[in-house]
């Protein structure tokens, strides 16, 4: 592989792999969340994360922050890495918290350490856009203080993800693809997120984020003050065979919040840089089957099915014989133990089924 | 029990179970036709059928016509029967050959034998009235050369079922509820099934005849000579050791035709006995459906399964959790190897399933 011009070696990548994955049930389960998940090829999309690092970070510096039950699953899908790069959460936070655990880490180890921090289960079409938007926000972020997320141009007036509003003006000495973010609006209503698109003016937050871990900390400490004491605390610990006791102590007590909510928002000197990297969070089935290859009947099927009269399915069924007759735009996910048959643009509601096993108690489909 | 009122003991049943089950594919499969289905309840349709017949026919009288390679199976399911009241087809021929089979046995054995025919997976809601009906047909069928049909009130105008045609008034000396039979039709258009409905002349042809084993002989050697003559010829080999390869030789030659094609419409003296007994061919995934028990949304799914939104679904997954959002009127069907998901009103399609798989020669599914 020919080597590219990498960014400076102080950057490493922190993989967000802490997600519950209630959104691809029957497939995703408490035990098999989304990462883990391969609905686009052989490779899951932890795994797919970890790949298209590949030429911008080197492994060593590669970070996976996820859930004590899942480290063991984790470790099988990126041998690569060693035990030391995967850190483990006690118990689920939201993303502040396992940000702030990953800076610390970096930090001490690094004191020049610019994170790159990233979701496990997000899809990008452009790996090398990707690399490009990663290396222009790194300039960005270079200057103390600075943070910076990827702001994805938005592709169609979506309502469930969050949107940052751009400055009109690119931020001076950036370049033309750099703006101040000036406002975070989270989930808009479908007026709001049309509106936004017609201006031109608002990008999606795809919750990739690039800067130095000290500026992180310096924000945590202003914005979630408990949080950075609580971890500050630790410092003893690191290294020590008390680490791991004082972690499982502290980290129910850090604060419950994301990190847009909680630190972001409040920042200063936020900028975003416009990045068209083919960006999916594949957030529901219906966005599984928007990125997946389809049939002439717009279909996504097991090979060797048969379908009559049918269009717009998505029906995976791993080792299965498929026969449709009659049937457009569905969604059926076939399991060991579980069915769902689901009309394709409900998708988003495969979530109540869920909660609707956690409220009946019955746990051996969870 | 009580012990009822039975007929003289010279009636035996004869249970067609010949079936190869193409229309409920995925759970029917080459070997395991639809009388082994336990789609009503914990006893397959076979089973059902031998059970209806307590109280009017003694156990030691019922007789299986069946494909030589689902004897065991067959024995498993009715292992009350003993094995010489299981008569084995070879190859598998239609109801002609597998009642002159049947006839040939009892005549032998049994010179004033009375058969009550019958095929081993339909359904029959009220027993009684079966029972009542099947004394009345045979009262008609002790007069040697009578043939009788149960004929079924039709419920609606079906296009997929045999119509008989009644002479307009009953046959005089056997009471209001029986008729000639003036014709025969089989499937006819739908205009042509409103028609037969409206006109209160027509009766469906359930495929369950009473006559004496003699009678059918006399019928067969005059409508189907080359059938006749064949299993004639092999008086000299039956209760031999050379009966079985004898068969093996003469059965592939026997006329491929239905009893009903073959003999009854051009037999004389054939008798319809109006028999309102809550009968189903439940030839489809859709004639399931209308025959089980619903829930308040019109559905039928698994035990403990979730439905959102959804209304007059069929869903077969047996051991598995199932959940659905915002479908109706599917018939979706899981087994291990296979999945059927079928608009519920082209459930007449399935057939083609099987069709196309043996096209393509994906006999693992079949």
């Amino acid at each position: 592989m020919k080597k590219r011009n990498r960014p400076k070696s102080s950057l490493y990548a922190v993989i967000m792999a802490g997600g519950q994955g209630t959104r691809f049930w029957p497939l995703s389960r408490r035990d098999r969340p989304k990462q883990f998940l391969k609905m686009f090829g052989p490779a899951s999309l932890l795994q797919q994360t970890v790949n298209r690092l590949r030429g911008l970070i080197p492994k060593d510096k590669i970070y996976i922050v996820t859930y004590e039950k899942q480290v063991a699953e984790t470790r099988k899908h990126v041998p690569q890495l060693s035990g030391k790069q995967i850190l483990a959460e006690p118990v689920q936070r939201n993303t502040a918290a396992a940000i702030a655990l990953a800076a610390h880490v970096l930090a001490r180890q690094d004191p020049k350490a610019m994170m790159l921090v990233l979701p496990a289960d997000h899809l990008i079409q452009y790996p090398a856009k990707f690399h490009q938007a990663v290396r222009r926000a790194c300039r960005v972020a270079s200057v103390e203080g600075n943070s910076v997320l990827l702001g994805i141009p938005p592709a169609h007036p979506e309502t469930g993800f969050g949107y940052l509003k751009l400055s009109r003006r690119a931020a001076p000495g950036y370049g033309a693809s750099v703006h101040r973010v000036e406002q975070f609006t989270e989930k808009p209503d479908l007026k709001k997120a049309k509106r936004f698109m017609a201006s031109g003016r608002y990008a999606w937050n795809a919750g990739i984020f690039v800067w130095y871990a000290s500026t992180f900390l310096a924000n945590l400490r202003k914005h979630l003050p408990r949080t950075a004491k609580l971890l500050a605390a630790g410092e003893k610990h690191w290294g020590k065979r008390t680490r791991k006791s004082w972690l499982a102590r502290t980290y129910p007590q850090l604060e419950n919040i994301s990190v847009d909510y909680g630190v972001m928002e409040k920042a200063s000197r936020v900028y975003a840089v416009e990045a068209p990297i083919g960006w999916s969070d594949v957030g529901s089935w219906q966005a599984v089957y928007r990125q997946q290859k389809k049939d002439r009947a717009g279909s996504v099927l097991p090979a060797a099915s048969i379908a009559f009269d049918s269009k717009g399915n998505y029906i995976a069924a791993e080792g299965k014989f498929v026969a449709t007759i009659g049937v457009e735009d569905l969604v059926v996910v076939d399991t060991d133990d579980a069915l769902l048959v689901c009309r394709r643009d409900r998708s988003e509601d495969v979530g109540k089924i869920v909660k609707e096993l956690q409220k009946r108690k019955q746990t051996e489909c969870l």
